[in-house]
């Protein structure tokens, strides 16, 4: 393989391609070293995901965080010994400064929102581990860190910034590009740092940004350390972090192996999920299969199959999947959701997992399996789940359909293709019931019955029994259980009237049906700040040809329409 | 006066008044029979604020929710006796159409943000009067209420739809509009009607609407009732609603009289307020003055000096020029806000107001003081707030600094002008601590030190004291606190640099750090959901040429670009 197809570049089609691993890495450096493992930032100027830019200063583009996403994930399977990730630059003087502006002022506007959304994802993952992985993110600021590299530190747990006279952290999002921060670093310096509120727009509006005493003194990083002892310090606050986490020491980790994948113009194939794209319908067609096999009978077993244990394998391809279709299929609005396999199976297996999740294996497996259901949560495409006989909505599996805008459930079965079928069932287990929160917190049984303790009850109590469809229309967990005359056309209606609705308006309306209920800094940075972020992206005083996004760089002055809106 | 003087059109200079009073309204019938207030919308359909639209089947503009607002503040503060408010129509068969749809589209995008945060305002002023204020909102839906109309419903606490085989709910902003509800209707219908998530996905994209059973099934409304037996229901549930109140029966209310205002075009001058238009700099100074005499002994007094006592006249004249410089003034994009008088009068007027609270005119006073101040939070303004020798930031006008994005306060005096002047001081009164929350629930002082309980407890601890620049900057009040050598640059450069900023970054970035920790339905509705549809608003499958918005009514389908963002 020549080293150009070893950057994760554009594959066949233009399209992206998440899939990488640390011997593929252009942009970082991972090392591991006992319970300490460094991930440093080494951006490749010359290897960015399009042309027309180049990384300088250790900026970033999706590559680069296709790369990150991998080492945050490879941390977790692969290197259970590891208790604290410090997070630093290869580079002098600069630690990142940020996304690459050419890149996001050249970009489409769905690119850049889709950009802005997995690289939120991504450090949402690295808080996510700090707090369920034992595995501790440490910012070692050992230079700059601007814009979304400042935002990169403040998803770490601990921020450490050199004092060397020069180096500052700094937000100039909104004086320099007329646009805000778009990785959470908003919400993150009030809502998690606690940053008084008037300092933080001041040092929002501070192109210049903070250097060391005020940067420590407003809590904007927790200590500044002298050049000399830095490295000392940092391995000593790597050790400290790293004293808090419950990580076993002698625990040998799995390999993710490469994924295996299928793609063509019109289907994506994995070994457990099948994607059929219908671009005529704008739809999607999307079959996650059971497991094919009884799980094994512990926790070791999980750990004896690694990555072809059917949860981890299952995890992993669906959350390919989503990455793929959200940024390579702009156009395909409608994702319908089936299963296929023995429910009994897949209940089963969420046993197993969550009997073993006090090992550090399994809790990873439904920390991930969570991580990837939130995705479809913050996927800005209308999800309908089909609940035919032969499929296998059980527990974890049933998420798909509790995580989908509608759900159908076919009341008896299909009688000219196969009378003597069993009728679909679905059957709440345990996962539905806490293991899998969504992002504001609530699992998406507490979110669908929120306020109504009654019918969240109901269900609970219902948990482990298959439930038909007019049990399951009963107690609220479908939306509507049709039968054999009437599922084709209400089905085919409610799929092709998706496709004839406005795009955004279905984004919007979506966004904020998923999410009843209370708000979390998580569902504020996806909701509240993407939906402002979108709409600045959007206008023309950042994006247009005079905009600030625009003309940064080209030594003219942005022109704004002064309306205040 | 002649008849078209008497509509609240566009005063001179194309400026919109927010004045009105029910003897001049055009579309809304207020009658007051002892305990139940009917507020009947109808709506003249020639009597729109601007030309180019009728305002057919009770539907709305601008100028109808001014007159909305004119109602429910009247029958606070004028009919203390109300204790349930009918909102019903004089029309057959409509109860309400929702916003215009011609007006809409028509609309600039700004005018459509602020007509949308105007009407968020008024439902939310509603049910601030069911919860706060013993006048609890009905909504009698003698026919069709759709869109706007029915998030109008949304806003009342209980919801009567008649059965007469044709009259529905509906939001069909979606299917019909490629846009959202603007007024609330997403966030109210899963977040307070409790409706389940994929039933709401079904309902808002149901141009039709809804019927009684089903309408009634799902929760959309409270109760579906036969026509015949219609009057003696709505009466019924009237004195029910009613019965829960406990508005005293005997109070003799006061009267709102016309607000004295000279509105200039780099002027505005009311009796307490005035406000200062500079277009050059883009900026507005406004001066709220203090008391001029103590405050009487007594609630009795209160009731004595009407609409004279000072914090209502000074809330009145603050609240029509919020109104006013949001609509009217949208390239003046920094406010900057002082004040002048005595502070110690302030604090005795906030003690008169806190100690009179249980009587129903101090109560009134304070929640529209607190509505007032939230509208400050949800205005698309840089705010900043000067504190100078001879101001009088105390108690309930400390709000104001507290309010702003950033405050400066003088250390010392200027010594050029004014040496022997007393130096400002700042004190934290009762009123800062509890009777004002903004829309997240807390406090301003609660948001600004959110996270940090040991700033808070110290600033509390503080309360009472006049604090001068060095205590207010130590205990975080004020952001900056120069002396008079570097208060003229400091200031400048800070108001200057506003004015070179993308106006829509800084709307971006104030209407997230305003809103630290907690979220409420209300700032859901102010962030979240506002955000999304100003996104959605502005894009071309709406508001384009050949967008949903646009071609409603041609006869022509929107064309939409399908790529999901």
């Amino acid at each position: 393989m020549g080293l150009t197809d070893q950057i994760p570049r554009r594959a066949a089609a233009g399209r992206v391609d998440f899939r990488t691993e640390p011997a593929r890495y252009r942009h970082w450096r991972l090392s591991v070293d006992g319970p300490v493992a460094t991930l440093a930032m080494d951006v490749d100027e010359h290897a960015g995901l399009q042309d027309g830019y180049e990384l300088k200063l250790n900026s970033y583009d999706l590559g680069v965080d296709i790369e990150l996403y991998d080492a945050v994930q490879r941390l977790r399977f692969e290197h259970p010994g590891v208790r604290t990730v410090v997070l630093t630059s290869v580079k002098e003087k600069i630690f990142c400064a940020g996304a690459n502006i050419r890149m996001l002022a050249a970009a489409p506007h769905a690119w850049k929102v889709n950009f802005c959304k997995f690289t939120n994802e991504t450090r949402g993952g690295m808080e996510d581990a700090s707090a369920n992985s034992g595995q501790v993110y440490l910012a070692a600021l050992n230079g700059t860190a601007s814009g979304g590299g400042y935002e990169l530190a403040l998803a770490c747990e601990h921020i450490m910034l050199i004092d060397d006279r020069s180096s500052v952290v700094s937000l100039p999002e909104l004086p320099l590009l007329g646009v805000l921060p778009g990785t959470g670093g908003l919400t993150r310096v009030v809502d998690k740092r606690h940053v008084r509120r008037d300092r933080a727009d001041y040092f929002a509006t501070k192109s210049e940004g903070l250097g060391g005493p005020r940067a420590a003194a407003w809590n904007l990083v927790d200590e500044v350390v002298p050049r000399p002892t830095w490295d000392q310090a940092v391995a000593e606050r790597a050790a400290e972090l790293g004293s808090r986490s419950r990580r076993p020491a002698d625990a040998r980790g799995i390999t993710l192996t490469p994924l295996a994948k299928e793609r063509g113009d019109d289907r994506v194939s994995y070994r457990h999920v099948t994607a059929a794209l219908d671009r005529e319908a704008g739809t999607v067609t999307i079959t996650i299969a059971g497991p094919e096999q009884d799980p094994p009978a512990d926790a070791a077993g999980i750990g004896a199959q690694g990555a072809e244990f059917w949860p981890l394998a299952v995890t992993r391809e669906l959350d390919d999947l989503i990455l793929d279709l959200r940024t390579n299929e702009l156009e395909l609005g409608t994702w319908v959701i089936k299963t296929a396999g023995d429910p009994e199976r897949v209940l089963a297996y969420d046993r197993l997992l969550l009997a073993s999740s006090g090992g550090w294996l399994a809790n990873e497996i439904v920390h991930f399996l969570k991580r990837t259901y939130k995705r479809l949560d913050v996927t800005s495409r209308s999800l309908i789940a089909l609940i035919e006989p032969g499929s296998c909505f059980a527990g974890s599996l049933l998420e798909l359909a509790l995580a989908a805008d509608r759900s159908f459930m076919l009341a008896g079965v299909f009688e000219d293709a196969d009378p003597d079928a069993e009728p679909a069932a679905v059957t709440l287990g345990d996962m539905n019931l806490g293991p899998l929160p969504m992002a504001n917190g609530l699992t998406r049984l507490q979110t669908r019955f929120f306020g109504d303790d009654a019918a969240l009850a109901a269900a609970r109590e219902a948990a482990g029994r298959p439930l038909d469809a007019a049990a399951a229309e009963e107690l609220g967990l479908v939306t509507f259980a049709p039968d054999d005359i009437d599922w084709d056309e209400e089905v085919r209606i409610a799929v092709e009237e998706r496709a004839s609705f406005s795009p955004d308006a279905l984004t919007g309306l979506e966004a904020n049906y998923r999410f009843a209920g209370p708000e979390t800094m998580e569902t504020k940075i996806f909701g509240r700040l993407t939906a402002w972020q979108n709409w600045i992206f959007n206008r023309p005083n950042a994006s247009g040809p005079d905009g600030a996004l625009r003309r940064f760089g080209t030594g003219q002055r942005a022109h704004f329409d002064r309306k205040r809106v």
